[in-house]
């Protein structure tokens, strides 16, 4: 069911994406138009303290224009490595470093649209070691929350990020499969 | 910790977004530049059969190249009920239909890059009333799968897209909140 692209074109570029502009063929000869970001791939990590809290930021976000709740995340740096990401986009959004980084696997964000991956970790026996290191257009507050809790968390709406979301959803198996 | 817009432009359209550039200031006076993807709201729909079966649709994903294993899912129409689209897509993509629609919550696709929500549903009861509708850039395999059988698909990668994910988490609080 591949469909062959013809031509392809980039038609915006700015400092965190492009956007690409395909024209493909399907194998029974149709022709169409599909655009593409072409972005970073991310990673997202949820931060488990030993007596059993995640610690969440929540911050504003441009594309909905109002606040959030998720976990850390962020891009991967060109030529950094995914678990590398991980413990730095928690030490900076968060001020918390773990010792014991685990992959819980890797999800696609939005294979119809976005050619980028998203690296999912829980880091475990996080504590607080110093202060966090925003850039100048990073505000968060850091919210320690019950792991017990998430689910009415998700039921109620109050974790809305699908991205979090998926994240959540691998820890939960991951831990159903293996107790701790 | 909201940011207002100063400035905004829509520097590409294409039939199904329009990319928007922003400048913000945030309140403690930095400004900067943030894209937004101006694009409708979607819908996920969760197909169940009366034996437990999950109707999933294969398909080729032109961002990532590759072909991906999904819950029914698409765009709301203008002027449509999300209810009503879940229904539509459901009937257009895989053939089945359901006389009882569940709404399981909306989640942010992307709050930090696009301005959509996704609606989710669960279809309880489904049962195949005729051939798929696709348009023709549409082309997939419908798999009916167990549900017990998707957290293993889960952990192994082998269903990939965050808005599944997202969809089959609310699926599995909202079943354990209020077991069938």
């Amino acid at each position: 069911m591949r469909w062959d692209v013809l031509a392809s074109e980039i038609v915006y570029r700015c400092r965190i994406f492009s956007l690409r502009r395909d024209r493909s063929r399907s194998r029974t000869g149709q022709t169409h138009e599909f655009h593409v970001l072409e972005i970073g791939d991310w990673v997202n990590v949820i931060p488990l303290t030993t007596d059993h809290r995640v610690i969440m930021v929540r911050q504003f976000r441009h594309g909905i224009r109002a606040l959030t709740l998720e976990v850390p995340a962020g891009f991967v740096d060109e030529g950094e490595a995914p678990h590398t990401a991980a413990l730095r986009e928690l030490r900076e959004e968060t001020g918390y470093a773990s010792t014991r980084l685990e992959a819980l696997g890797s999800v696609y964000p939005n294979p119809a649209l976005m050619n980028n991956c998203c690296h999912v970790f829980v880091a475990h026996d996080v504590a607080e070691v110093g202060a966090p290191q925003w850039d100048s257009a990073e505000e968060m507050l850091i919210e320690p929350i019950p792991l017990a809790g998430i689910p009415e968390l998700v039921l109620s709406g109050a974790i809305s990020n699908a991205l979090t979301l998926a994240a959540l959803q691998l820890l939960d198996l991951h831990r159903r499969r293996t107790p701790a």
